[in-house]
């Protein structure tokens, strides 16, 4: 018998497609060596097994739920600790006031340690099973984040951040050479190194790197076929301002474009909110096959506005949910589940009404498979569903805190605990079959 | 020396007018027989105190902060226990599909006993320190909510709902008659019956009340001159279906307001929403003193829209905030605060670029002085402000939790804490100087 085997058991709830879910009432999920092999019917008893899985413990969860991890598609990991100031202001006034100088404590190693290690534990105590995340330009910051991701067992994709313009000299790297050789480094040091924590490529937006650095991202880019995450057309100041960086692009897209840094073939790239891509950068995006990584509190919270997520979804562009800490003030992608529904909903009464709002179901997608997919490309194992051969993600919730009455189906219970947002419910998570305790 | 007087000490956080905080870093409370007898700067030490004063115990709560309580100006008890279910769907759907059926349960008295059981509980937790809600139209769950909330020590006022057309026929009064009757027996059995919980007079909305019960109810408040809460101008679908009711009246306020039960003196009335009252209904609510409860969570889960609250304010229309649980899932005061501050953004960003988004202490003043001057109105002493003559309602907050550091200033922690929406921080409630455990 394979010692790396189990089962878990419990009320099992996952997307079947972007609009339906499969519910298992109760189901057995089957592991091995941390991948998923399927999700079984188990209302008839263990006859339902093969005779090969007959033999193998069971985790018994009784009435709880059992759903995929959530993956944050984007998050700013130092800027975790000031998250929830600040917050009347608007992007550019915002990082200039908090993001920047915050960031700029990243320097210090011992700063970066006291301050890292808060995030992961309380990112190892939320829904989240995977993040893509920004640290700041410091290469041993960036790596020490990396360490401690991987020490609790979370699955991440960690870019150190490159900016060499329109930045406060504490967060200014001093040339484009220099941003490119402390990447270098820190990619030689830090690629392939971990378990399921791996680098991607980060420059944090246009008006932050000049075409130099631009250039020699591509190469870098090209040379070790990392993923690459940045910001896309999230207010329309910035948007403004791009417009006057690069008076020779079509859109913001084509600024990361014209560097071969959007997407594409070996090129894996997601592009934070998105909030005001028309349609000529969503088609850019689709055809390009880069992810939108929507951010729905972020948005509000900077006055941003509200991203046109169904279009993205009608024109098949890849789509996933981000917490954007500490735009957004909440670590929770059952936050950031409620909040894109609820965008959705103003966004169909007060922008167009030809807009269906995003159904649970479809929110939920996003925030499992959509996050997921994007995971997939950068070399993991795919998640976000209980499939054979996905990653064995799985987050164990007792909606017992929440006075729950044992008629609801499981459908309305999952409502239930994503609304409620409460992480007293989580019993268990477990990242590639491992339980990691909390 | 008076028994009956204590003093906090802390550092006090209240609005001095809608735009501006008060803040001593430390300061101390004055109690005496419940009632606030100012707040004065601590850092001096106790030769701040008068001679009275000096010998009176301190309960110093060191670094915490201590803001008044909140109102929480309309929710729905019975409703409590299906909140974060149904989300997607419209007001009149959900009314049908979730919330009648539910209140249909509370005709019987074990069932209400239970469900109020856990609905107070819950609140007693919360940050809210005053409600202002609605019941069933059941007389007697009504009253045993009202004992359940006197015996927890918070301050409410409780409606026994009046319906009596176009609704289920398990959620329908039988006449205008009997509506007012039962209304009469549940006046009497609980008008002046307890010490911090009293009756509202609340018809449900104006599509589920008779011309003939309305004039009833209008009767009934002159009679008893008890205040009134009900609903107006919520969705277009439910707008429009009020103008087709009362072809006659110029506005949905006015459909109140011709039963006198549109404030003016001697009935202080509470509407909530609000969403799409325009010029001439703000107006006439400005003339008649009526109350705005805005809701901002409901209004985005039942996709109404977003209430032009920069108006109400601009017009000096009395304006609180309330969660109306369950169009709104949360129970929290503290995210109706923040889901308040992010609506505005996004009515300033969607809607007209004219109205300036709240800031954080004009919503903090609605959750505290704007709901508590509706209760003043009703004959509860005057909450919301630690100012001599009001009632100690008190919210003890200890931002240990949240990794603070102690650098922040006091305004920077408020917001942490209120973004941060966690009722871990939550170390002592006081209502009315007494302090309720949870």
């Amino acid at each position: 018998m394979n010692q790396n085997r189990m089962i878990l058991k419990g009320n099992i709830c996952y997307s079947r497609s972007l609009s339906e879910l499969r519910i298992l009432e109760p189901g057995y999920l089957l592991c091995e060596d941390g991948i998923c092999r399927g999700a079984l019917e188990a209302s008839g008893g263990p006859e339902a097994l093969s005779e090969e899985w007959r033999q193998v413990p069971v985790t018994d969860y009784g009435g709880c739920l059992i759903i995929p991890g959530m993956t944050d598609l984007h998050l700013h990991a130092p800027q975790y600790e000031f998250r929830g100031m600040g917050m009347d202001m608007e992007l550019l006034d915002w990082l200039e006031q908090y993001a920047f100088p915050a960031e700029a404590g990243y320097a210090k190693l011992s700063y970066a340690d006291r301050a890292y290690e808060g995030f992961v534990e309380d990112l190892k105590a939320s829904f989240t099973t995977r993040a893509c995340m920004f640290a700041t330009i410091h290469r041993e910051s960036a790596e020490l984040l990396m360490e401690k991701l991987d020490k609790a067992g979370l699955a991440a994709l960690v870019g150190k951040v490159n900016m060499d313009r329109n930045s406060p000299d504490i967060l200014r790297e001093k040339s484009p050479e220099e941003s490119a050789e402390q990447t270098v480094q820190w990619l030689e040091r830090t690629a392939g190194r971990f378990l399921q924590v791996k680098p991607i490529l980060t420059p944090r937006f246009i008006p932050s790197c000049s075409d130099g650095l631009m250039e020699r991202l591509r190469r870098l880019q090209k040379a070790y076929r990392i993923p690459v995450q940045s910001h896309l057309s999230e207010n329309p100041g910035e948007i403004q301002w791009v417009r006057e960086l690069c008076p020779e692009s079509a859109c913001y897209g084509d600024a990361y474009d014209r560097f071969g840094l959007f997407g594409g073939e070996d090129c894996p790239t997601v592009m934070a909110h998105c909030v005001y891509s028309d349609r000529r950068e969503q088609e850019l995006m689709k055809e390009r096959g880069v992810w939108a990584a929507h951010c729905p509190q972020s948005n509000m919270n900077l006055s941003s506005g509200i991203a046109p997520v169904r279009e993205f979804l009608d024109r098949g562009i890849k789509t996933g949910l981000g917490t954007d800490v500490a735009g957004g003030h909440s670590l929770s992608m059952f936050r950031a589940i409620t909040d894109a529904v609820q965008a959705s909903k103003l966004y169909w009464r007060l922008v167009d009404q030809t807009k269906k709002p995003l159904a649970l179901e479809e929110a939920f997608y996003m925030a499992t498979v959509g996050g997921g997919s994007f995971f997939e490309a950068a070399g993991f194992a795919a998640s976000g569903r209980f499939e054979p051969g996905q990653s064995m993600d799985a987050l164990v919730l007792d909606d017992g805190p929440l006075r729950a009455s044992r008629d609801y189906t499981a459908r309305q219970r999952l409502e239930r605990l994503i609304y409620f947002d409460d992480v007293r419910t989580l019993k268990a998570k477990y990242i590639s079959g491992k339980k990691v305790s909390h």
